[in-house]
């Protein structure tokens, strides 16, 4: 029988937060998978590994796939990526791809999976802690209560985002943007806070606008919310 | 030192998707409110029992905030909650506050936690796997990809939610307006699919609007993507 390709969410940064299937998961299989050319070096496993040791011991698989904004040689480097798992997948070994967060939000793991399902492979996904909530929880600060909606939305491709809908919003990834989101957010009269590597030994958290450095890095999440 | 409310997550239904933070914090204090009349009778608490079966033997403190729509009647149950929560704060106990899925997205423990820290109380939150992901993760479906804003909309409280702006939707506990939620995603050309009890042993998926029957419960999630 061929093998499963999991999906496998790390959370947000700290080791802790993931959650027991994932670490029991990971514990039962050899073979791990990560977006990157060299596993040893991403971010994911270096959060998974300190919750489980084992992982060093593994064989490590990367899936070389750069963040481009050319649709075709995006289309390329994915196909590359799943045909390196799914020669693992008809050895009838399982496949244990991690991914940060969680794996159906701005995850690597669904270009992958798209392909992986259509030739046939069986997938399955194992929910991790989505950044946001764990920014959320730094904060001390709620996302929605009662009949707030909440947007989310993936500042890092695009600054001129409504900000005028109903409810609270979420800047995913807003490092690389950061003057243009600043300027927008400012004309709203939206509460801003950010957080900067959440969970990381390097977390910034920044309570004002004012605040928020020009060149915040990548792994920088915006709340923004109604007075 | 006055001790500390911890608003720890527990998941949506799967006690295995209870992070490893949670686990330890409850392990370590003996202290637990969570929200309802009887403690060992909510769904919060039979969740984190399976994965902690030392909850059994720790200190339950019921908050009784019954789900109604009068303001007046909900800050006065809010108000209730809490003084009963500070009482053993003062005595230098933590309490931890065990909470369904995150303790920031539509929590009760965000009633709770407004007025604890107003009076002057430390609060920490410990994310959970929101059951919005494991809804996902069950359909096999990412919830969001690339540029896809991704928007949150409590169904519970109002049927007429705009479903068109750009990006795909997540109703939650649609349960008791089934019927007249159902009419508004018809008038879409969103790709309807639905999981019920997520991650609890009565589980039922549908991946078509027409087998969403109208009675379905409260622990109803639906995800609306575009085509």
């Amino acid at each position: 029988m061929p093998g499963i390709l999991y999906g496998i969410g790390v959370g947000p940064g700290d080791p802790e937060l993931m959650t027991l299937k994932a670490v029991r998961i990971i514990k039962e299989n050899s073979v791990i998978a990560c977006p990157g050319t060299n596993v040893k070096e991403t971010t994911a496993f270096k959060i998974a590994v300190k919750a489980v040791p084992e992982l060093e011991e593994k064989e490590l698989v990367p899936i070389d796939m750069p963040m481009v904004m050319d649709k075709e040689e995006q289309r390329k480097s994915h196909k590359r990526g799943a045909e390196l798992i799914e020669k693992y997948l008809a050895e009838e070994q399982n496949v244990i791809f991690l991914t940060l967060g969680d794996p159906t939000i701005y995850s690597t793991f669904s270009y992958i999976q798209h392909i992986v399902e259509n030739d046939g492979y069986k997938i399955k996904i194992v929910s991790g802690i989505p950044s946001f909530c764990a920014a959320a929880a730094a904060l001390n600060t709620s996302l929605a209560e009662w009949t707030e909606p909440l947007h989310i939305i993936p500042a890092v491709h695009q600054t001129n985002f409504d900000l005028d809908m109903p409810g609270n919003y979420i800047l995913m990834k807003s490092g690389s943007k950061m003057v243009s989101v600043k300027e927008r957010l400012k004309k709203s009269s939206l509460n801003i806070s950010m957080v900067e590597n959440c969970g990381m030994p390097n977390e910034k958290k920044y309570e004002n606008i004012e605040d928020i450095p020009d060149d915040a890095g990548y792994f920088s999440l915006i709340i923004a919310k109604k007075q």
